[in-house]
């Protein structure tokens, strides 16, 4: 059995990554650490988890074969480091190396990056998208939440050269998707009956999507719009991208939605957890759950290509894909660990 | 003092109007009518208006100087039909009177017209645009919530030319914008922690979001993507609204955020309800008024005019705008009755 | 295997069924019914449901050897009876099962009762006090989600002497506990930011609270008022106990509340599911499991017992514990199929 | 026009004096005081103030008739006692002039009281029991959202001797009434869809609802248990009140629900703001507005009396209250900038 840490379990990516492991049959959790919490057993902290016997420590004091990190951007490429370097396999969940280039980091995190030596060597953990580098992986960078769902929203069409580079991503996100920290906008009685744009002028999440669009079909170079609403919700992303059709790739009219229905069915057949749905989907088909849902569709007056996709931000956006690239790494079936469905209602 | 009569007081809009008029201090509301509830007292149905003392009547039976209706299409131009031609001055609600064009009234509604020779007369009552009309206006089509929210965003913009055709409007809305009636998405259990899309292959605010924008800039001819979500709120509307820049009109860079936030506050310039905001708004700030705010900036990655609008439905999407309306057209002041400010948090 | 059919998937306890049966490793569920929704796929009625691969029949047509029935009252018993008499084992988790008295029936559910003579022989399955029941029983009354919480919250007290009969009990309850069929309280717009009462002059589950408090410590005479109020969550209930303490069971002052907390931590030892928390509880610490966690503990200076409880309405108050119940109908372990943790947040 | 100001804008009752006072005709606001945004504009601190033209300041520098303070306690007793002896009318919303004795309030509050020579001179401004005394006070406590709820489900039962002393008030607040700072389960992500008991060993409040059962009918000496639960809502009080009915006050069965309806209606007959509703209330019928709505019946089972009652805690339970004392303290009418009706849905 392939023995697990936890590095910061104090978070919301952490805690669901606990909850996640306690009932997967592969793997042994053995160490959970959470340095504001040092001492305290893991259900005193969190009492859903009452049934979990584990002590938060300030390191991972246990013999471990792989690594979770769910700390802070810096901090996790810091505490990722010492368990790469002795061929521990890592899952970082924080943004410490998705991105390739050292300066676009510095340019998005305002800091020099711990160990740019590791950007080109680490895998990019959408899963679905890099599925045979993961098994040798050794450091896998999760991805964001929000690129998650874009991404997967994005990548048949654009492998497919259905569409240009005009692209937009609206996209709306519940309140866990910004952590555990405290915030007046998190407020519940500020949060409640209320939306807002934010991060106005720029994502950080912009460059790791700009990043694997290109990546997806060379030489293409997106012109990414990608604009962020906090929504009333514990868990949920939804993304509504858009983009014009490139002419003369599908058949106009009502034959050209059956079309790229097919085309995204095609593409997404066999995956376990993207689901190309019938009918445009609602966050809480997901809720809980690994799942992304994805309805590709045209707005046949303005021969535009619409998509939708939903996930649980802290399922397939965070905790539940690690889990998936973790599956890969150590060799397990893909979904072990991941075979609850999602809660509804 | 104005003789007022509200044609369906059992719906959203018909009980926003009611809480609304009964402190104007410039028309007497004097007949509630709602045919599901005849007989009962408004404060035994509607138990937060315990303080008005009237009885729903099937029809209007006092004599009145003026009358909304908020019935739901066909049978609201049914029902104000008689009044018009009476010369007592009417605002609907309903869409009935909103589309110059009974055929495509048809399209959109799946009925023939009860009166088509009333169309051309009827005004469209989104206030900051048709002011100068509303004054000698026997009849007044109310905007729908989504066409008032995507209107007020993208007038500045299009009057100035600063945009291309090919606008993408990505609308929020709460569930009070969908009536009283029952339904499962409705159901709290099903959308409480859910976000959904909707009337995905058209929505029927587009042909008035499009003969508005037409009427704006002749012979702008836009190429519009409206879509539409429901979120867990009670009130609210948020529209962001996405568009080309035309080359040269605006400064590169920051500068020309700094451009399109004075055009708009100039364009807006002495409204009383539209608000230019200088930070990105949330539905919050217009809970249960009649502000619709505005924020304006441009994406200057990909050059796009960005507008994010808010405004609460049932106010400014609805009653508000309808008493705004009607304060025009009997020469009250424009803002009478709807000066309290927003309920926060 | 056990080969497990559901009637009536199409109701919120019916479809918590499939999706915990869905991942239970020691049955097969081999139908699902649902009269409104006969020959769909239960995967394009229940989007979440999308890997069941079951079309929803009127009635079962599958050999089976165990029945869930998630019907209503009246109906339940009528689609039991022949399951019954044909010794397959069946969970009923309508109130038709649960009184003993057909007189009593009649008076709180205004139908004469289907099968009164199966009354005496059913068991009422909450697990933790009719275990030794349960292994032979052939059809058990799943109780009440308010019962469940209640009695649970009570029992050690009533068993132990240690309050008199004067009990009051304060329950709040999520939407979900009404079921799926559409009400204009439970209409999302109704019920978000509201809270009310229901049911004051009486609510259903009374008798079964009052039958089940009597039985635990005959001649115990309870005298209770069992208020229920509806709250804006989606799932939990949370029952709130107040009785007064007998003089002289418990020690004075702050000894009496640890006096209290061992007497209930050592009644509920060993037990799977109830827990008995260090800290009052939350209905987030159950969320989609199978868990009623009790808090007790004694308001000093009035020298009452207070009591609070918290389950998941549809899991440990509904098909959870109808899970619970089978397993150990069918010889399997108690826990099977219900390992998942609460989710969180 | 009495000058008003405002101590401690930012908190919620705070903010909320402000948005009331804006539309109020016989006062002028004309400072407001804030020590975290002091230099600020009040329309950027709170966007939907955006039509007040304020600076918020460390202290009050314009000269005023009237002063309201939304400090904490301790703090505002120091900040209220310059004004009180400098004869400026003053309401302290805080909880320090609430009890009537120094030693009650360490013993609750943990301090020294500031002022003790000034607790027996100040009135508690529960306007409904306190009306004669206020229109001479100078210094008025503004009593605590929970005792307003419970207190006024209570007077007319205690002052007519219809119950013993055996009283259990059930409380549920939404989250406005813990204020506006930072907590973790103030987060979004923590409340939303959660339902808690806290300060379960003792609330503040409960010395200030004994002090004024007390006060109702000498030598009544109550046996309270106040149990405080956290619910899912922005605002809102809904409060279910328990006590014995004394034998013989009132008749048996249905007729003693008609006679304690009678009962209070009489009690409460002529009160502009206190409601005696013919169904059980809920939260919404008061949401925004100075309503408290009672809901008297009896347990016939149980012979207990039983009183809901709601109110919006920052309105009827904190500024809307204070502006009802002000009204009175300064000769106007009582009602006056309150007549706005509870917003809904």
């Amino acid at each position: 059995m392939t023995k697990v840490g936890i590095i910061n379990v104090t978070g919301y990516a952490g805690v669901e990554l606990a909850r996640l492991l306690h009932t997967h049959k592969g793997v042994d959790l053995v160490a959970v650490t959470g340095r504001g919490a040092v001492g305290q057993k893991l259900g005193e902290y969190f009492p859903h988890l009452c049934d979990m016997d584990f002590t938060i420590t300030a390191d991972i004091e246990a013999s471990v074969d792989f690594v979770f990190s769910a700390l802070p951007q810096v901090a996790s490429a810091e505490a990722c480091l010492p368990y790469v370097q002795a061929a521990v396999k890592v899952v970082d969940i924080s943004a410490d190396f998705r991105l390739k280039d050292a300066a676009v980091y510095k340019e998005w995190y305002g800091a020099d990056h711990p160990a740019p030596e590791m950007l080109e060597g680490a895998v990019y953990g959408l899963t679905e998208l890099y599925r045979p580098q993961l098994a040798s992986a050794t450091l896998v960078a999760n991805p964001g939440c929000y690129p998650t769902a874009v991404l997967l929203a994005l990548a048949p069409a654009v492998k497919e050269g259905l569409i240009t580079a005009d692209i937009i991503a609206d996209c709306k996100s519940g309140v866990s998707g910004a952590g555990r920290g405290l915030g007046l906008i998190y407020h519940y009685a500020e949060e409640n009956e209320n939306l807002l744009a934010y991060s106005v002028s720029g994502h950080r999440h912009l460059p790791e999507v700009e990043q694997e669009l290109r990546a997806m079909a060379p030489p293409f170079e997106p012109r990414v719009t990608l604009m962020m609403h906090l929504v009333p919700l514990t868990r949920g992303i939804f993304a509504s991208c858009y983009a014009p059709l490139v002419e003369g790739k599908l058949p106009a009219g009502a034959a050209g939605r059956e079309a790229v229905m097919a085309l995204y069915r095609d593409f997404y057949k066999g995956e376990p957890f993207v689901r190309v749905a019938p009918q445009p989907p609602a966050t809480k088909h997901t809720w809980g759950n690994n799942y992304c849902i994805v309805y590709p569709t045209v707005d046949v007056r303005t021969n535009r290509l619409v998509v939708f996709s939903v996930l649980d931000n802290l399922v397939k956006g965070a905790a539940g894909q690690a889990i998936q690239n973790m599956n890969l790494m150590v060799g397990l079936p893909e979904t072990m660990g991941l075979e609850a469905l999602p809660v509804y209602p």
